[in-house]
């Protein structure tokens, strides 16, 4: 086993695709990898590989790499961390970090490390708790009770953090349980010239030329953490040919999706987002222009921005493609026909298709309300998510744990405490400049005459109320948000903090959306695509590996190069290469090596590979923003990033 | 008079307001002038001044500054050209441009300036056309056909350029008379570092320290013009207190329209175009980021976004701002108070505010549509808009010149050929990363499955499809376009060329919405708009100037510094600011002063004045990005930028 492969690779980004497959640690390619690489992975080596892997709870995936808690991943995941520890003075993102000895570690203020530590099946006890013919909203309030109750329980019985993960559109329900680390210290980050090297046009591209890479390490009781399971370095590295494997978190696939509902994602959703992704970038990109202290405080949002956009643009331009849809369309024809042939199978599975047409039409309804209140798009403030945190916990914290929402249940708790009571800095011109963007989008959208737009506007313009919400607002002190947290509800419904009370004065229109949402869209759609996957499973077999779900998956594949315009482009990029494609590019931004790259060159082994790809044999076709980038597709995959309600938007990951 | 007054205040880009005003030459504001400054402009003066401004055809203002043909102008507007004459060797933009003697002066490939002669009204004559009891669509074809016969006569008669221009919405006509000059030759521009020092951030702000002009030379029989009237160089400039007077093209106000107008466009059109140039912004600048050429073929068309996104953005500001619309909504109140308390007003317009909501109600109902097909925007390309071009000229030109589209009557024909046949370079690149990114917007818009759309599309992805038009089209060759242009209808239809192919498929449905515009929207809106300024008139009295038409006005104003955030703006920056504001950013892009001025500073005579800003009493509220722009109102205007059908878009101006 080899580091790089596991690392170099930025997998936290990107769903795993190597001999197509983002497999379960339960239900490994067994079969596939003994026929074409003649490998058998034993019980041993899967346990070791899952247990030296680390999920990052902001969104990302690590590895051990020393028994002595340190932990590699990518800059760009790191980078929240080293972003929320400089200041004006000390920027670490720019400029890089080395801590000489384990004392000049730097602690990141809220960052939550874990380590799947076990698997069970809990399956029968979530559907036992669905009756058949409860009506949607039921059922959907019952499942999410048998789920907080299970996690609460293990919980309390293990003390680990323990999430019930949906599976297979849930034809599994399994109960991960994590070891959290939550002290997590900055050891080493390269500057951002190099980490970053080649900048937005070179992300998701290839050949590529950057270090991007950092090292964590896991503190406990104040001492670096013991680890018995971690990667070991190599010194040679992967070589091209090469069996390889990545073990990670991929985000979120919708491999399922039937044709009406990829319409309303190439028609409705994609170009909702880019809308949004697209105006955030060029509002912060020309705030971050005024001066290289904006530019500092915008830069890891930026970076997400620009990261999200190249994804969905990527998305998009696949689901605009004839001949992806083409594919898609006689696979669920196939699929259709093969349900229609069975008397069985249709009266089972046969109304799904429909009932996610109708699912999707009423989501259309009111999808633009849904996402600007519910989803808090309209509200593009680290210090408003705060506020409604505080509003949400302190009613939902009154309510029986298997009643809450489930990002509220007793189980998640802790994690959600690490986040509310972050140190992080809070920019209040920051703050303004997006919320009043954002403020300003909702009335766009609305229409300005629309009641809650007025009701959010105050009467005032978005700039001014942006102004004076952040101005007003004492959450930036994390004393504050304890206070509130701790009071419950009078506290917070006493409270004379102007964004609590706009939180508050929202909480309930914004539940009603929630409501409808789950109601009308979620729980069909999830019904309807349980009896499509069990059509899936009936019809073709279930040799298949399920959504990704950002949980543990096991990716393998080669390392090999391809070609590309009749030019072969070999799996590893060297050193020597980040030097030509500097030059190539004039040295100008982002293609301008940094200085002390530029001045050691000649103590440089040039030749030393830096970056390197690898290959599947299915290649996943959804993304295709040119043709050039077609022919890559073996390493560029992109992440779905859809949001449940509730849940926060990570722009950043 | 003095030079600097004339031409560093970037007025091609801003609607002029000095003193609150944007007054025509037939009608100075010659009481105003009077009773404050105690001046008087004889009919000499303003004969002499409106003689010496130049009116740039491609959208921009400048003056004649020598008898021998010098024209300065600023940068941005001259950028147009420049670009053209550029290459990947030898860029113009960036390194500037020095002809040492007019032998060396570099001519521009379709540029156009234009001389104001003359103005003649002929409101009795246009009126006479249009019968009462027309029909919406008859009284707008009438207006047409007589102004097309005006402006033919008058262009048979004189050989000038004659534009019948529509001034108080329609309550005066006048005819303007233009000399043409299309021998335009640069003779100097200063390099793009110091032309547009600040660049975005900087752009419509202050203080400001760019030296944004250029001097270009018109030419007759190959020889400089001689010009009789012309703006004279001060060796002293302007200084704080003095009268000014800015004599340009400011283009476009709607200043008449109700508050459900308004409310349209706030909630509908300038969403739509934001969420439109932002797009371009995103997709150009990620593409000039892969290369310095792909940087250089990018950057005229990305100032023009930035540009416009930046007026626009500020626009909507205004209009989401409750103070502004209440004030508006109070004189609408106002207004149609005094009409309702009379008879006689009430039976003449009382009805106009309900038309202005009809039309604007069935505008709504097809506006993406208009804005796609017959705006051209799903087809952001030159080539395209040749092809579109060619292929209406060939239908049109079959008509009598009466009954033809504006755009294509026989008196805008030279200027029509002189785009058209432009030697510009295409950069087939470009061509296609633009109109790829335009068929995805159609298609995101309308609906993957939208008829049009697929017919558009032929089953192709929006990239492949843009590859295809692009590599398959042949227009880049003027010659191929001056034998279609011949060779009218037939040879239009016989070209195999695909954009033709495309435009011709395109050019019924096309067609279709625009008449429909013209019939539920553009002649009913004229008509009330007619009503409600006559109301105005007869309410409030006339002494008060039309909405600007990219016509020629005349503005004044003091020079004179202002307050802002408690420190004083002095009306005048130097040459020693410049250094001290890129000293400020960190001599980081855009604020990276060229290294030509970094070495010789010490040549300069620092306290040199360089930009300076000039105040009228009555500030046009309608920007208000920021609390800091709110107390710049005095300099910082807008471009409103409403698009007629058939126009095509200039982005860039």
């Amino acid at each position: 086993m080899r580091i790089p492969a596991f690392l170099l690779i930025s997998f936290s980004l990107l769903p795993l695709h190597a001999d197509e497959g983002m497999w379960l640690y339960t239900n490994p390619p067994v079969k596939q990898l003994k026929q074409k690489y003649g490998f058998e992975p034993s019980k041993e080596w899967l346990d070791h590989v899952q247990k030296s892997s680390v999920r990052f709870n902001n969104g990302g995936s690590g590895s051990f790499v020393s028994g002595d808690g340190l932990v590699m991943t990518n800059h760009h995941v790191a980078s929240d961390c080293i972003a929320k520890l400089s200041t004006k003075e000390t920027d670490l993102v720019a400029k890089g970090f080395l801590a000489h000895n384990p004392g000049e570690e730097r602690k990141c203020v809220d960052l939550e490390l874990n380590q799947l530590v076990s698997i069970e099946d809990v399956t029968p006890r979530v559907n036992a708790a669905v009756k058949s013919g409860m009506e949607p909203g039921a059922a959907q309030k019952a499942r999410v009770a048998a789920i907080n109750a299970i996690e609460k329980e293990s919980l309390d019985k293990t003390g680990r953090r323990s999430d019930v993960v949906t599976l297979y559109n849930g034809g599994l329900y399994h109960l991960y349980r994590y070891k959290r680390y939550t002290d997590v210290r900055l050891a080493f980050a390269p500057d951002q010239g190099i980490a970053f090297f080649g900048g937005d046009p070179d992300n998701f591209e290839y050949p590529r030329y950057d270090l991007d890479v950092t090292f964590l390490r896991v503190y406990e009781q104040d001492k670096p953490a013991k680890i018995e399971h971690f990667f070991k370095w190599s010194k040679a590295g992967a070589k091209e040919g090469d069996l390889i494997f990545v073990s990670g978190h991929p985000g979120k696939t919708d491999r399922l999706n039937t044709m009406r509902h990829l319409e309303f994602t190439r028609d409705r959703a994609n170009p909702t987002s880019l809308n949004v992704l697209r105006r955030r970038e060029v509002v912060l990109k020309s705030w971050a222009e005024r001066s290289s202290e904006n530019a500092r405080r915008a830069q890891d949002d930026l970076f997400g921005l620009q990261n999200s956009r190249k994804a969905i643009t990527g998305m998009e331009a696949g689901l605009l493609d004839p001949a992806v849809m083409n594919r898609k369309r006689d696979a669920e024809q196939k699929l259709r026909s093969a349900v229609d042939a069975s008397a069985d199978l249709k009266s089972k599975y046969g109304n799904a298709w429909d009932d996610v047409n109708k699912a999707i039409a009423d989501y259309d309804q009111f999808y633009t309300e849904l996402y600007l209140l519910e989803r808090e798009q309209a509200f593009n403030s680290e210090l408003y998510g705060i506020a409604r945190i505080l509003v949400r916990y302190a009613e939902e914290s009154r309510k029986p744990n298997a009643d809450r929402f489930r990002e509220y249940s007793e189980s998640g708790l802790e994690s959600l405490k690490l986040e509310l009571f972050s140190d992080a800095p809070v920019y209040a011109d920051l703050e303004t400049v997006k919320l009043a963007d954002s403020l300003s989008m909702m009335a766009e959208w609305m229409g300005g005459n629309n009641e809650l737009v007025r009701l959010v506007l105050a009467g005032k313009s978005p700039q001014e109320r942006a102004a004076e919400l952040v101005r007003g607002s004492s959450l930036k002190d994390v004393a504050v948000r304890k206070k509130l947290f701790e009071g419950g509800l009078d506290a917070v419904r006493a409270s004379n903090d102007p964004l609590i009370k706009l939180a508050l004065q929202l909480d309930a229109p914004s539940r009603k959306l929630r409501e409808r949402y789950e109601r009308q869209v979620d729980e069909p759609l999830k019904q309807a695509y349980a009896k499509i996957a069990q059509a899936r499973f009936a019809a073709f077999g279930s040799d298949v590996y399920p959504d990704a779900t950002f949980t543990l998956r096991l990716s393998y594949g080669e390392v090999k190069g391809y070609e590309e315009e009749g030019r072969k482009i070999p799996a590893m990029t060297t050193l020597a290469g980040a030097y030509a494609h500097a030059a190539d590019h004039g040295y100008k931004e982002p293609f301008n090596l940094p200085k002390a790259w530029i001045e050691k060159k000649d103590s440089l082994a040039l030749n030393t590979p830096f970056n390197f790809v690898y290959c599947g044999h299915h290649r996943w076709k959804l993304r295709k923003p040119d043709d050039q980038q077609k022919r890559r597709d073996c390493r560029h995959h992109l992440r779905r990033q859809y949001l449940q309600p509730g849940a926060r938007l990570h722009l950043q990951r």
